[in-house]
């Protein structure tokens, strides 16, 4: 846990202008950057940056599960309220979360990182940093990438891991009868993602003490969300999971991409949610980012009350699916209603 | 070759509004690029797009080489002179030349697009035919992507090759006393990129009868480049070129790259080079884009004219490295003089 959750301050503060070292350019950057990465070779990384394509060899057994994923000022951060640190944390845990929901252990990552001139200083050195922080806490190679100039800032990770050939955890397993589970809380990113303007604007620090415990933990669940690796690969090596996928664009809409591949339907039950204190409702139904695991397991497993020091809870079944059916059910106490995905949708 | 050189016409013409047929948001989007990219495994890909992650197996004995290259409007195209389908096919072939410098062969591409809303229809249909018809032709398979809004378009394409173990060409390789060669011609991608603006004024088409076979070839060399891929693998299974690179940056920086990585300095020759018909000295020396291979071989090695239908040029030698010594020397009739990296880079 490279930022642990009880981290005793977070600044929010804009990062405008900072002091640039790229009077060399790119090529300067580059060197900046290969500076703070390990060489040669290392596990399946045969070979590292420096060439015009990295190396890898999955270890015998094992094939490799890939994923990458745009980071975008404007869409997935905002200059003004994300600390550069916190933008290079999320930026490789979004394709972290995924390899958690494949149940592969991470190998190597590319960054190709687009910003304007006076970001490439200072601010880049924080991005870095913060995603380093997080590849190294998982034993991850800063393998390659691509640099450019642009407008504003944005980032696309590439995330390699490796899993036993033929084991990953997939979408399209679950099976009707079977349970439906989550890690951790529902909510949290969302409700820190609505404390950042406030704190933008007054440029406050935000403290446990000042701001309360609940809304504190969902400010950092938002900054610094922590992927499931631990946990995706604890239910691969168990073969407890029939199926599993990340909570990225919200439950609503997550649930929906797994119920299509599997060719089922689901009914969770609001009662069961296990929503973070500071969330309402709607956003641990619609929120994301939260980068838990979603997954099923036959009625028979032994699901475990926690996995590695995460909370697992059951929130509802996998149904047949009939026809025009709908594909998640809601129940409250009151009734049970169709639940629409209304998760992040780009071009919406 | 999906765009053959001699194509008739080119038609230069900005797309500025396209009717969106995404209605249906980014989900929509993406059902229509699965629609168009072959399901299930195939060959090295055992799970394409539909999950959190592809899975990639290489075959017995061999390794994968992954690369990741930015396209990005302002910086690498522009909108307004560049056909969709030329964004798409160069965005792709900046890969697939990485993956040519290595002497792999190109099995998985991952594409992350992000683009403003109203190109999010026509445009990028438009866009994934360049981009999938060069995939086709080099029987490389669309595994996964991103996509996601933002308010000019790029993309960032990783692309992933196999090669037979410890046997990938390395721009690490050179030693003084071999030989410099390199594929094709020089500048032409230099000399086809300053035609662009004025065509882009006058909308008027490019046709061989009216502007000249030379001026005609260097805007499809621009716009269409073609990787040379069937060279880098018959440079790897013959087992000729020492170290090898593809001409991105341009000639003076890439050739700085491989002296580097090799610890050695080189000298090429004015007269020696592959000059492209409508371009510069200049041109040739710090064009880029060429996407050409730069390689070295023993004095001893048997080197053809021509290799798969594409000339290779001898252009000069490796040198010993002494001390400050300049790493490159550009050789003309009349003197030798130090040629510095004067090759696209960012933040410069």
């Amino acid at each position: 846990m490279p930022y642990p959750l009880d981290v005793p301050t977070i600044t929010i503060k804009a990062t405008k202008k900072a002091s640039s070292d790229v009077a060399g350019g790119e090529l300067a950057l580059i060197r900046m950057i290969r500076r703070r990465v390990s060489k040669g070779s290392r596990g399946e990384v045969r070979l590292g940056i420096g060439d015009d394509c990295a190396l890898l060899r999955p270890k015998p057994g094992e094939e490799f599960a890939v994923t990458t994923d745009l980071s975008i000022a404007g869409q997935h951060f905002w200059l003004a309220t994300h600390p550069p640190e916190s933008i290079g944390h999320r930026a490789l845990a979004r394709g972290m979360s995924d390899l958690a929901a494949m149940g592969a252990r991470p190998v190597a990552a590319f960054v190709s990182l687009a910003e304007p001139r006076e970001l490439a200083g200072e601010w880049t050195r924080r991005f870095y940093n913060g995603l380093l922080q997080l590849a190294e806490a998982h034993k991850t190679t800063l393998a390659g990438g691509d640099l450019s100039e642009a407008p504003f800032p944005l980032a696309d990770v590439v995330l390699v891991g490796s899993v036993p050939a033929g084991k990953a955890l997939l979408r399209s397993g679950a099976k009707a009868g079977q349970v439906l589970y989550v890690t951790g809380t529902l909510g949290g990113s969302a409700a820190g993602l609505a404390q950042l303007p406030e704190l933008a604007d007054s440029e406050q620090k935000m403290t446990k003490k000042r701001r309360g415990a609940a809304s504190f933990t969902a400010l950092a669940l938002h900054l610094y969300p922590q992927p499931r690796i631990a946990q995706g690969l604890w239910l691969r090596k168990r073969e407890i999971a029939t199926a599993a996928i990340d909570l990225s664009d919200g439950l609503s809409t997550d649930l929906m991409h797994l119920c299509e591949e599997s060719g089922v339907a689901a009914e969770i039950e609001a009662d069961l949610l296990p929503i973070h204190q500071a969330a309402t409702l709607e956003q641990a139904l619609h929120g994301g980012e939260e980068y838990e695991l979603l997954f099923t397991a036959p009625k028979s497993a032994r699901v475990p009350r926690a996995i590695a020091g995460v909370p697992v809870t059951r929130i509802g079944r996998i149904l047949r699916r009939s026809g025009k059916q709908t594909l998640v059910t809601l129940k409250t106490a009151e009734r049970a209603r169709p639940l629409h995905p209304a998760g992040w949708q780009h071009f919406a």
